[in-house]
């Protein structure tokens, strides 16, 4: 997948930057290329649902804002994206000491992007999927 | 629809008190009846994403933690939830002074429940439908 | 909601007449207003699945059409809709005579329509909720 | 993948002769393995939505089924699967002269699956993947 940004890492850093709800939660970008990205979240107790494990909530909100990084990656200058629609499968109860997240870009387009996110729980001795997830985006003019 | 459970709105108001990251974000309970559950939240600075809306994650968490909730309203004693899948759709760019939602049970039974949450934006004017949700939940035994 | 093609009605048959695969299955539009559209399917054994149900992909292709030609009442002269994604949550076994399905528009735009749909089972003496769909739709103009 | 039961392929080509509305479309299975499977669909001027793309509603049927069936190798003798709900994104317009799918699992388990299918549109000259689907299943004792 072509980039039609040269500079399109620093597009991707600046909505981790700008996002006021991604710093709160502590999501970190990771590494990135065209048309994929990389985060991770360390975890902590206030993560968590009323059993002790990760919040689904947390978990959709890292696949979410992976997911529209990797879209990022692929939209011209002064575009961004938003996302129109995702669904989030909880494949497993989450816990250990960090989440890790790989979204890819499935379709690209002018318009319209799809994009994928696995969400990975990590502990000392193991990484699990824990949730994937199917994002739809549209591409918009970002008004300066 | 009859709950199961007489104690069942002890039973919703543990999962926000248990829930660490609904407390954190702010999320309380409003109201609640037999399979469905309304809360809100104060928008704050924090719960934004990179152009000034509310994330995508914020309102996400929202519409899964009160359509669990619906769904707590039916299931036994000594039983719990947990979300199996969820699909949201944002409908238009979240703003405003607060988030109301509603959650409510399209579909009892024994081992799966589905849910549908309404999420709107609020502020001294007007309130508008910013998304929706379907979330599927798994009837669980609690171990306590 | 208002129509911005003032012969909606026509556009929404057109859909139905020339889509060879609901002629096909036997979806036939029942009746149709701005934002809404209702169809019905006289069942068959043909569309069952190995139980004896309605196959699950029967119910997501009425559920899927109808909400596409909910949409199709509110876009404008020489534009069409196309599905993007569709969920769809199959709530209970159907059976019975005939599918009853209902489409509206939860969202309307330019470019992006997100409509629901609502799909019934019925038999001599009941209707039953078997299936709910949302579907976001893509406003294209048709090439002639 | 541990399949549970060791006749496992003869219940996964059970569910494609069993469905009456498989056989109607035209799928056929392709090949399969534990945890997952492939099938394949000739397409003919029936399987045409409004424009001459494959409907929706078809693409959504290969790849519901095909999940099922990828489903199906993993389950207990005597048991059955029963799609919960599925989410599909039709990435591009489908045509050529036939599908291919392959379901595989995406997490096992004693009483819920998940699946994920891959639909190809595939002509002389390339194949394209028009499809993607995550399908939740529920996994039943069967009634003889």
């Amino acid at each position: 997948m072509k980039p039609r940004n040269p500079d399109f890492a620093r597009a991707v850093r600046a909505i981790f930057e700008g996002a006021a709800f991604i710093q709160d939660l502590g999501v970190s970008l990771s590494d990135l290329g065209p048309g994929w990205c990389e985060t991770q979240l360390a975890l902590e107790p206030r993560h968590r649902q009323q059993h002790g494990f990760v919040h689904a909530g947390v978990q959709a909100t890292v696949a979410d804002h992976t997911a529209g990084a990797a879209g990022m990656t692929l939209v011209g200058p002064g575009e961004g994206v938003l996302s129109v629609e995702f669904k989030v499968n909880l494949l497993r109860p989450a816990g250990g000491d960090r989440l890790l997240c790989r979204g890819a870009v499935l379709r690209g387009g002018r318009s319209l992007i799809v994009a994928e996110s696995e969400v990975w729980a990590e502990d000392a001795e193991a990484r699990t999927l824990v949730a994937k997830a199917t994002v739809t985006l549209a591409v918009r003019e970002l008004v300066v």
